[in-house]
C-alpha cells in the first residue's frame, strides 16, 4: 500500500478544530486519505484520525510532526503521526493453547498483517516449532508457581529488547504484575475468552457452561492493573445451546477469540484506537 | 395448523427410554410429526420433546395422557402433554415502554403467535389505548412507593382470573415480590435490557455504556426469587460503538428486546423449554 | 432533541473540501455535533454530513443554506440542508401483511421515529384497523387484475396529496410503474424479502428453501424501474435450517424484514442516505 | 474421545423407525450418546444420526453393521456406521492463498480436528513450506492453460493414494471436470467466497462490491458438476460498509471463509451431514 501518515489527535471539544487541521493540511497540499472524527458529548473530548498520502506532502514525516505540533499547539492536545513507511514490530506471549498464535503468524505470512513479529514467549515449548516454522524465535521462560517475579523479569527483558509497538498476550495464561502494566500501558492487548464485563478471571467457559448462557463472547481489551478492567477494544459473540459441553464452547470460542484479537491487533497497528479513560473510540 | 400433542418429557437416563416412548408411538399408531432429545451429561438427566399428529391416534388427548402414564411410569420422570387444539392464554405486564407489547400484540393480531391476550396491566395509562384498540382489557394499578404489596395483590387477582399459560413482563419496571416468584414459577417471563449476567439489576444501557462493551444484549428469563438470575431462555445482542449515546443504545437495544421475548414467549407457549436446575434445554 | 442544522454535500474530490466547509462553519461559530466524512476511490467522489447545532449559529435555516451554497460553490457539488425543526411526513404502502406497518407505528407511537405519518394506503383492508387506531387516515385502493393503472394514479394522487419525504413500502405487493418509480426517485423505500442480489421477484422464502441455504435475508432498497436492483441501503440475515418448512421461513425472516425497514426509514429520515450511483453511503 | 459408533440412516417415513432402532439399540445394551431426527415433510424423507458409546455393546463395529443393516432391511432405507476409532484422511487441494489451509492446519496440530491430513496439493508453491512445517507432504501440480486434464489426472491419482474421506478445496481456483465431480460426490467440499446463490463464478467480492450489498458471504458446499450449485452445507456473512473497498473484502471474508469451510469439514467428518436431492441436513 502506498506510504501514508497517519494522525491521530485528541483535545477538548472546541470550534474551530476541525478548521485548523484541515486548512494546514489543504495548505500543505496534503491529500486526506482517510478521515473519521468523534466527539464524546459525555467527557467534551475531540478525536479525529486522518490518513493522508505521504507522496501529496513535500516534506517528510518528522517536518509534519513538527508543523503539525505548531499547528494545534494552541488546542490542548494530544496527538501522534505513524508513518506507515516506518516497520512496526510485535512480540506474542503464549502458553499451551495455540488457535491465537497461528491466526496471527498465519496473517503475517500471507501479508495481511503488515508487521515484524520480533519474538514469541512461551512459558511452554508446545508452540516453539510452529514458531520457528515461521522463521521466528521462539523463547521459553519457565513459570515456577513461587518465583514468577523472576521469570517477569525474564519476559521483559526480552520484550524490551525488540522495542515492540505491541504486545499481545495470545491466551496466555498468567496475569501480568502491576509494574510490567504500568510500563506496557497502551501497548499490551489481551484476549479474555468471555463477554466482558461477564466472567472475569479463570475459567469463563466454566462460568458460562453454569449459567446456561445462548451466546459466548470474546473480548480483546488493553491491559491493566485490575484483571480484565481494561479499556475494550473489540467483542464479539458465537451462539451455543444446551447441547454444548464445556469442551464444545471452549472449541467454538476459539474461533470469535483468534478473530476478536486478531482484529484488535490490526487496529492498534494502524492506529485507528485511541483510549480515552477507560473507554476506546476506533476510528 | 392440523392439531398436535406435545409431549415433554425428562427423567433420569437410563437404556431404553427412547424404546419405550417410541414403542408406545409406533403401537397407537401415531405419527411423529417432530422429535428431539438430548441427556445432559452433567446432571443425567435425558430430554425429549415429541409433537404427534392429533387424528393419527383413535383416542384423545386425555386417554394418551393415560396410557403415556403408564408407559413411563417406571422411568422415574417427569411429563406433560399440551394438546394445540385447547387455546392458551397469557397475560402481559408492562409499564410505560411499548415496544415489546406492541410487538407481541402485532404477532397476535397477525396469527403469528396463537393466543389469547386476555389481559394487559400497567402501572401506568401510557398504553391503555393501543391495548384496548387490539380489543383488549387493560387494567391500571397503581403502584405506591410504600405499598406495593396492594398493587402486588392486586396483580396477583387479575392474574388468577386469567389462568395464564404465562405471565409476559413486557419491560415492568418492578420486581416482583418472593412469594409471586413463586407461585408462577415457570409460567413468568421476563425480559431483560442487557446480557446477563453482566449488568444486572437497574440502568443496565448506563452500565454498559460506562464500560465501554462493543455489544449490547437483551435476555429472555424465567423470573426467580433472585433478580435477574433465573434460567436464561433467550439471549441476543446487537453491535454499539464509541458513537452510540445511552439513548442510542436505549433504542437500538430495543429491536433485539423485542424479538428475544417474543421468541422466549413462543418456544414457551409451545412447550419447547424444558427448565432442569437453573438451566433450559430448549428442544 | 435540540434542533439541529444536517449538512449532507458531495463533489469530485479535491484539495481543501474539508477546510472550507469547516472554516465556514467555524467562522459561524457552528458547534458540529456529527461529521462523517467518505471518499470513494472508485469514483473519486467526496461525501459528507456533518450535523451543527442550530442555536450556535446567528442566522437560521434560509440564511444557512444561502451562505453555505455560496461557500461551496466552486467546487462544483450537490448539496442539501436539513432543518430538523420542520416536521417531517411519510406515507406508507401496504398490502396485508401487518409487520412492517405494526413496527413504523410502534416506533412512531414510541416517539422513536420522529415523523408524522400522514396515510397509509391498502391494496386490501386488512390493516385499517391498526392504522385507524393510530388517528391515521387509511386509503383502500383496489387493484383490479386489469386496471393496474387507474389504481396506481389514484395512490399516486394521495402521495402527492401527503408531500411526503418517505414513501415507504412496507410489504406492498405490487410492482411500481417506470413513472412513479422515477417521480419518486430517492424518496421510496422498498422492504425485498430476501438478501439481495438473491432472489429477486416473487415469492423469494420459497426460492430459498429450494435452494438449501442456512441463512435468509431481508433487503432495505431504494425504488428503481429494474425491480430489486436500487440502491440497497440496508441488509440482514437470520440463520435458519433444514427444520425450517417456507412458513418457518416466513415466520424468521418477518423479524429482519422490520427492523431492516425501519432502520433504513430511520436513516433517510434523517439524510444519513447518500446516493451516488447505484450504490449508498450511510454517513 | 471415548470411541463411538455414528450410525447415519435415512427412508421413507413410516410409522414404526425410531421404534424399531431405538428397541435394537436397547437390547443390545447400548448407551446413546447422542441423538437427532429429522422429516422432511417435503419430500417424505426420514433422517437419523445416533451416536452410541462402543464400549456399551458387546460387539464390535462390523457386527453392529450386520445387525443394523438386518434390522433395518425392510425400511428401504440408505445407511452408515462410522466408527471413530478408525483414523479418518484428509486431502486438501489449494493455490496462492493460505488463510483455509492455516486454519485447518493449526485446527489438525491442536488436536481440534481429529483427523490425518495425508498431502496437500497446490498448483502454486507458496503452501509448501508451511505445509512442510507440519510434517505433511505437499504436491505441486503445474496446471498449464492449454492441459488443465493431465493436471487433473495427475491430481486424480495423488488423490486416490490417499484414500481420503474427504477431499477439501481450500480457495483452489480451478474448475474441477465433471468426472472428478462425479468420481469424489459427497466427499468434495468447497469454500465459495460469496453468500450463494449470489455471485457465483469469478471475483465474487467484486461483484458483491459493485452491487453495493451490506454484508459479504461464505458458502460451505459439496462440489457438484454445476459450478457452485451443489447442496450447501454452511453459510455466514460479515457486515461491510461504502468504506469497504474490494481489498477490505477480500481481507473480511477470509475470517468467515476459513471458519466456515472448518466448521463444514468438521461436520463432514462427524458424519452430521444427509444429502439428499441437492440439499443437506445437519444432524
Amino acid at each position: 500500500m502506498a506510504r501514508r501518515y497517519v494522525i491521530t489527535f485528541g483535545c477538548p471539544d472546541q470550534i474551530g478544530i476541525v478548521a485548523t487541521i484541515a486548512s494546514f493540511l489543504a495548505d500543505a497540499g496534503g491529500t486526506i486519505v482517510e478521515a473519521s472524527y468523534h466527539t464524546d458529548p459525555d467527557t467534551g473530548w475531540f478525536f479525529t484520525r486522518q490518513e493522508v498520502a505521504a507522496d501529496s506532502l513535500s516534506f517528510h514525516a518528522d517536518e509534519l510532526r513538527a508543523r503539525f505540533g505548531e499547528t494545534v499547539a494552541s488546542l490542548g492536545g494530544e496527538w501522534q503521526i505513524l508513518d506507515t513507511g516506518e516497520r512496526r514490530r510485535v512480540v506474542i506471549l503464549v502458553s499451551k493453547e495455540g488457535h491465537c498464535l497461528y491466526d496471527i503468524l498465519g496473517r503475517v505470512a500471507a501479508g495481511e498483517l503488515d508487521v515484524d513479529v520480533s519474538a514469541v514467549i512461551g512459558n511452554h515449548t508446545d508452540l516453539a516449532t510452529i514458531t520457528e516454522a515461521h522463521g521466528i524465535p521462539f523463547h521459553h521462560v519457565v513459570f515456577p508457581r513461587d518465583d514468577k517475579e523472576t521469570a517477569f523479569a525474564k519476559v521483559s527483558e526480552l520484550v524490551d529488547a525488540a522495542d515492540p509497538h505491541a504486545i499481545v498476550l495470545a491466551r496466555f495464561m498468567q496475569i501480568l504484575p502491576a509494574d510490567l502494566c504500568a510500563r506496557w500501558t497502551g501497548r499490551a492487548l489481551n484476549i479474555h475468552h468471555s463477554f466482558l464485563p461477564s466472567f472475569v478471571g479463570a475459567k469463563p467457559y466454566h462460568q458460562a457452561h453454569r449459567r446456561g448462557v445462548k451466546l459466548i463472547g470474546a473480548t480483546c481489551h488493553y491491559v491493566t492493573a485490575e484483571l480484565d478492567a481494561g479499556p475494550i477494544v473489540e467483542q464479539d459473540v458465537i451462539r451455543v445451546d444446551h447441547g454444548d459441553s464445556v469442551p464444545d464452547m471452549v472449541r467454538k470460542g476459539r474461533d470469535i477469540e483468534k478473530v476478536v484479537l486478531s482484529r484488535g491487533l490490526r487496529w492498534h497497528l494502524e492506529n485507528r484506537i485511541l483510549v480515552h479513560g477507560n473507554k476506546t473510540v476506533v476510528l
